[in-house]
């Protein structure tokens, strides 16, 4: 028994070809995005590269999330797991199971190593991405784990207060965090299930996220999907086909350092929650002018069609900015915040109701970055508190993350290698 | 600004394409399912015929459901509320927007009557589907609601309790239901939660839950899917091919009364938490003796492929019963059941990761059936309890509702019209 098996010839045709892409992709990871492949199940994403797959890849339509908290002190430990994560990642990304279904050690009696239930399953364009928190680095009085003595990141500090935050301490922080994206569901539950299971005795969860829609395409090749606001999202993200943007704004470079960390890029993770009835009361035009665009077609009220320029100048027939002063789109645009630019890839989630009767919806919003400080933070000094972004009346920050995500590995490396060689 | 503008011209084109099909499918809604598209997402689902959409509809891949506590205690309201509904879905079922997105009667500074993140989005296999709980016809001391004297049916009783129950009253039962099911959870929710806003004043959620993956294919065109127990599930379900099947076990008959819910059906739900974390230690052997099937293949321990029959007479080579006393597939299987089947159509789950750092997950369990009693309760009762299904020491059920489905509605009805007629 085993997942490819269980795929049959014709899916074995679909695997073998789309494997034959990747290789190709492989070598030239670092100049040309993944094909978006017309089959979105049958797509492998190639795991290994320069980058680790998941920030730049074409954004998929589903997301499961997880921050863990490490219960081990030994650094042999945390090392070991790291080389078993990263074997079962390039496994699973490529459609395979994680290890033998069936009688381990040639005995019946051992658990399967794969939980079974991506059994039959393409890959789905499964990316599985890994970010170190503050946590893993140093304790909360401040002394070195792992024998990490120097190896913390400067910006990898705790992102500051913002006004209006309601942050929920069992939704924050974490010493690791893994983002498993696909676009089949079950395969990414799949993915960080079997990534738990095998932290057993080492790690535990602190929390962990399902998202359904994605809002924030990645690549120019992607229509904009919506938020539950029913707003189109993420616009004017960074796309991968834009290559100074994702050079200048999302990969560390060598002079940022350090050295193990060259490659990787800066995750911050914010769980808003939404007013979702309350917006829903709220008119039309109320609502374009908070946004700073139109709903329909996702314009900017300065006029033009989705993608035409924000003209912050511009005034309206009433002789007021067309933009609003303290519209969404103004104060998080670049030219108020010394340029900063955010790669977005955040996800819709739904996680049921309150007792309240109320939608628990909202999005997760995830952001890669070369300097937190100068952009996630930035950004959102501008939009945050109730004299400030017009939408803050309908959303809060219950959740956040900081996370820095090392590079990709190559053909015999491990999330992490250069961190602890 | 509408959703079928958005769409395009492509899109418009493939709708209109499946609206055809969709009329033709309508004439012939009792007899034959619905075609499965090539494309799932551009599938419209003809939303009248002679019996609700979502319930012999073949399984799409993604529920929102809700149950509803009626506020108001006014007849007209509720007819009102249902007529509302009914015109609602009959819009989102075919991939329109529930009203006007912009101006209403001419006045900017109306809400939009349509949330709008679906627009651009096809109706992606969209069925929505309503049941009414006992709480609508009869308060909690048994007097009459909304003039519903002597419509309440005898098998609209509460569920009896089950051995090992734990059910969380939050998460159970509601005046009403609606089950959304559509290709697309942003499709599934955009239908919730529309209709959940125009009862504004009248219901509030009592509880929602979102499912990822099917569990259950009501159709034989389907491939059988898993649930986080790694396991194909719902291999015997009834099919809508199976036509005595579904007459003797799906609806309503006359002969069973009440007159207004001939053509429809009992919907019963169970949240089942799954113990992932220790069910994931069982071995193999130990898995597929508590179900009674091989993990891979689906086929009974008896042996054969997925669908070859349960022989429960079968001995292993150490004498004792291939299929266990104490299996799943045993202990649910028809003839130890006086011959009870179900039409199942349930989702997995995840609601993310509970205090203790295991996942909230499992299966959401939805089954559709002419007679709870002589269906649901008596397999369940077969079932519950820890010296029965040994599939009870890896779940527990925290939720539960019964709900009775009228019969579809006509071109100019509304739901429930033969119960208020």
């Amino acid at each position: 028994m085993s997942r490819r098996k269980l795929l049959g010839t014709a899916g074995l045709g679909a695997l073998a070809a789309g494997v034959a892409g990747a290789g190709a992709g492989y070598a030239a990871a670092d100049t040309s995005p993944p094909p978006v492949a017309a089959d979105p199940h049958a797509l492998p994403i190639p795991f290994e590269g320069v980058h680790q797959a998941g920030i730049v890849t074409p954004a998929q339509d589903r997301l499961y999330f997880v921050a863990l908290d490490l219960t081990t002190e030994d650094r042999d430990s945390l090392i070991a797991l790291l080389k078993q994560w990263t074997a079962a990642a390039r496994q699973m990304t490529q459609g395979n199971d994680v290890g033998e279904m069936g009688a381990v050690s040639g005995s019946p009696y051992s658990p399967p190593e794969d939980t079974g239930e991506a059994l039959g399953l393409p890959p789905s364009g499964l990316t599985i991405t890994i970010g170190f928190g503050r946590g893993m680095f140093v304790d909360a009085k401040g002394r070195p784990r792992f024998g990490l003595d120097g190896k913390l990141p400067d910006l990898l500090a705790d992102l500051p207060p913002f006004v209006g935050d309601r942050l929920d301490p069992a939704l924050c922080g974490g010493d690791l965090a893994i983002q498993a994206c696909a676009n089949d569901p079950q395969i990414a539950v799949h993915a960080i299930r079997n990534l738990v299971r095998i932290a057993f005795g080492r790690a535990t969860v602190r929390y962990s996220q399902m998202g359904f829609g994605r809002t924030s395409s990645t690549s120019s090749a992607q229509v904009t999907a919506r938020n539950l606001f029913g707003f189109k999202d993420g616009t004017a993200n960074i796309k991968v086909e834009q290559k100074k943007d994702v050079d200048d704004f999302v990969w560390v470079h060598e002079q940022d350092g350090p050295d193990w960390l060259v490659g990787g890029s800066y995750l911050v993770t914010r769980k808003i929650d939404m007013r979702i009835e309350i917006w829903d009361r709220e008119s039309l035009e109320g609502q374009e002018a908070s946004i700073g665009r139109a709903k329909g077609s996702g314009g900017p009220l300065s006029g033009g069609d989705e993608f035409a320029a924000i003209d912050l100048a511009a005034k309206g027939d009433d002789g007021e900015p067309a933009i609003a002063e303290r519209s969404h789109v103004r104060l998080a645009h670049p030219d108020v915040n010394h340029g900063a630019k955010l790669l977005r890839r955040g996800y819709n989630f739904v996680d049921g109701s309150n007792g309240l009767g109320q939608l628990s919806a909202g999005l997760f919003f995830i952001a890669y970055q070369r300097d937190p400080v100068q952009q996630f933070v930035q950004i959102q000094r501008s939009l945050a508190g109730s004299t400030r972004d017009l939408l803050n009346e309908y959303i809060v920050h219950v959740g956040s993350g900081l996370f820095a995500c090392p590079p990709g590995v190559g053909r015999d490396g491990y999330w992490g290698d250069k961190l602890f060689a």
